[in-house]
């Protein structure tokens, strides 16, 4: 069977696609992956030794739960929780267990903390055709920076269990049987709701995670056909936080969807005129002072970065460096220790834009705007 | 004399831009004008009886006072006042003194307020070749709300002296003391500096323009050559709130500048924490709550608009709303009294896509993003 069969594409349309596949290889074993969205095929996607895996489906999201979970649904649901972190597929190719990061890239260090971390032997013993879909958690991680969970490093959440090929899920239930089977950690499980039980329901657990500063939900029918997320408030100033630390690398759609999301969640919960205030206040904190205080740093002669943490063997550390300056990033060390045989390594990933522009802004550049 | 030759554009240039200039007329006199920015010719040049008006130029901005100023001057500046209103030229074209506003269109409103409000016969009869540049204030005008005036109805304020058909400007003290002496309310003057003198100078000026939620400053040399503006935290916070009353409406980029402004700000302001946490508060007010109200509204089954109010006589106030029909606005009248003689019209200015966006979310619409 070929990659386009397998896609379930026409020749034609896999040639079109063809053309958006980027050329990777890991440890020497060549593939390529979709970086981006299109129509016809889920970014992700990896072709590698004549097989495929699925990229993971985006999740569509309603701005209103009120309106949005009878409108994306008509049978019972599932709700667990949204983790924020960064999602990976695991699957065993030609019986190397690979790690897959979110655009289908295989990452060194996720590769080796999924191995180590699960029972990747036994499960894929089982399960030989299918991935294992889920959130990589925790401080110590190349990616993300979220801490708010209870991980000292780093940990695995399974949310999906699906064909890695055709990437068709396994029922919630099911999937949620198989990792506590297999003893893997799965995210956390609210109930199951008719649609408009879920309506009474949702807006509760959204208020307990944000409360914890967690990120939201994900709702989806019990065969796992139909998805629909929600985020908490947390999670949407957290964005805008993160992209006003970096305000020019950061599109101004993604901060202006974020504000409009706390707009509908203020309304939708009812709030109180001084609850209201009390949002618009963490809004304007989230937007002000991590700007500020990258302006000040870059205007001190610093530049900034984004600041991660990595604990590992050192060789995976290294195996790390080496595929980020494969992807052409620019990284300087913070800091690097020795661990009980581990190598602690906090590093910065250079962004561009932000100092450029700043620094232009203090020295005077006019704007004509 | 030609139009390209009025223009200092070559035949070739010409013929260029006149694919983008809009047809248009005004009391069966002809005109056109140039509505949107192009390189060679000022946006809002207007080609009207053999001869131009001039389009104002779009006056360049520093997000830095202390690098701005001198970056862009090395000689003597007047500071003076900047205005929150709307734009408008007032120049004399075969006998009949005309408005125009900031795009080139002549206004019925503003051509009969300018004449009524200023001594335009006498002026022009001494400046037949110039043009009167200003800002139309207060609360009662078609084009922009800000009630941080005292000014009962609507009022001009002169800011430049410009010969209509080059743009070339009086110098800052000429022109001050010829609206003196006619008689024209003309915007504050704030001192005239050395750049260095500025530099120290204008952010407390800034400062005390800002407790009055009035709107900045614009900086140039004497001769006019040379400008800079530089606005408040209230002016940004104004902008940003509007521009939330209509999340849909106004571009990401219009709410995005603002807010990097009040970066630079604080930080050049070097605030203390709790006067940065204050101004941030103030930014998440002025995005949150009008955002949630208009969402509210709408949710409540109205239907959100920009709100103005004119007073005028009745013609005026008929030519007014004949002018926005012309223009394709949809106008839908709210209150509409006599008050000694005069027409006082409220009436709301249709915008679309908040509205059907807004409705879309509240009733379940689903986003993929």
């Amino acid at each position: 069977m070929e990659y386009h069969d397998k896609l379930g594409l026409s020749r034609e349309k896999f040639e079109e696609i063809s053309e958006y596949l980027h050329e990777n290889s890991y440890e020497g074993r060549a593939y390529r992956h979709l970086p981006g969205y299109r129509k016809s095929v889920e970014k992700g996607t990896v072709l590698i030794d004549d097989t495929v895996v699925r990229g993971f489906p985006k999740i569509p999201r309603c701005l209103v739960l009120d309106a949005g979970i009878p409108q994306q649904f008509d049978e019972s649901i599932a709700v667990e929780e949204k983790l924020n972190g960064y999602n990976v597929r695991v699957a065993r190719i030609e019986g190397d267990v690979l790690g897959f990061t979110r655009s289908g890239i295989v990452c060194p260090f996720t590769t080796h903390k999924v191995r180590s971390l699960l029972p990747v032997d036994r499960f894929f013993d089982h399960h030989p055709d299918r991935m294992l879909c889920g959130e990589m958690i925790g401080p110590e991680n190349p990616y993300t920076v979220e801490e708010c969970y209870d991980v000292d490093s780093i940990a695995f959440r399974a949310f999906d269990i699906r064909d890695h090929v055709s990437g068709e899920p396994l029922p919630v239930l099911d999937r949620r049987e198989i990792c506590e089977e297999f003893d893997i950690p799965q995210t956390e499980l609210f109930g199951t709701y008719e649609p408009a039980e879920a309506v009474e329901s949702t807006p509760e657990i959204v208020r307990e995670l944000d409360a914890e500063r967690r990120e939201g939900i994900v709702m989806q029918t019990l065969s796992g056909s139909q998805q629909l997320k929600y985020t908490t408030s947390a999670a949407n100033q957290g964005d805008l936080a993160f992209a006003f630390t970096f305000p020019f690398d950061y599109g101004r759609e993604f901060s202006f969807r974020r504000l409009i999301r706390e707009g509908f969640q203020s309304v939708e919960f009812e709030e109180s005129a001084s609850r209201r205030r009390e949002r618009a206040h963490g809004l304007g904190e989230s937007l002000l002072l991590p700007m500020t205080e990258s302006i000040e740093q870059i205007e001190s002669g610093e530049r900034i970065g984004e600041q991660h943490t990595v604990r590992a063997e050192p060789r995976v550390v290294d195996a790390l460096l080496e595929h980020f300056r494969d992807q052409g990033l620019t990284i300087s060390i913070e800091t690097d220790r020795r661990i009980e045989g581990e190598r602690l390594l906090t590093f910065t990933k250079r962004i561009q834009r932000t100092n450029d522009k700043t620094e232009a802004y203090l020295n005077g550049t006019i704007v004509k705007e």
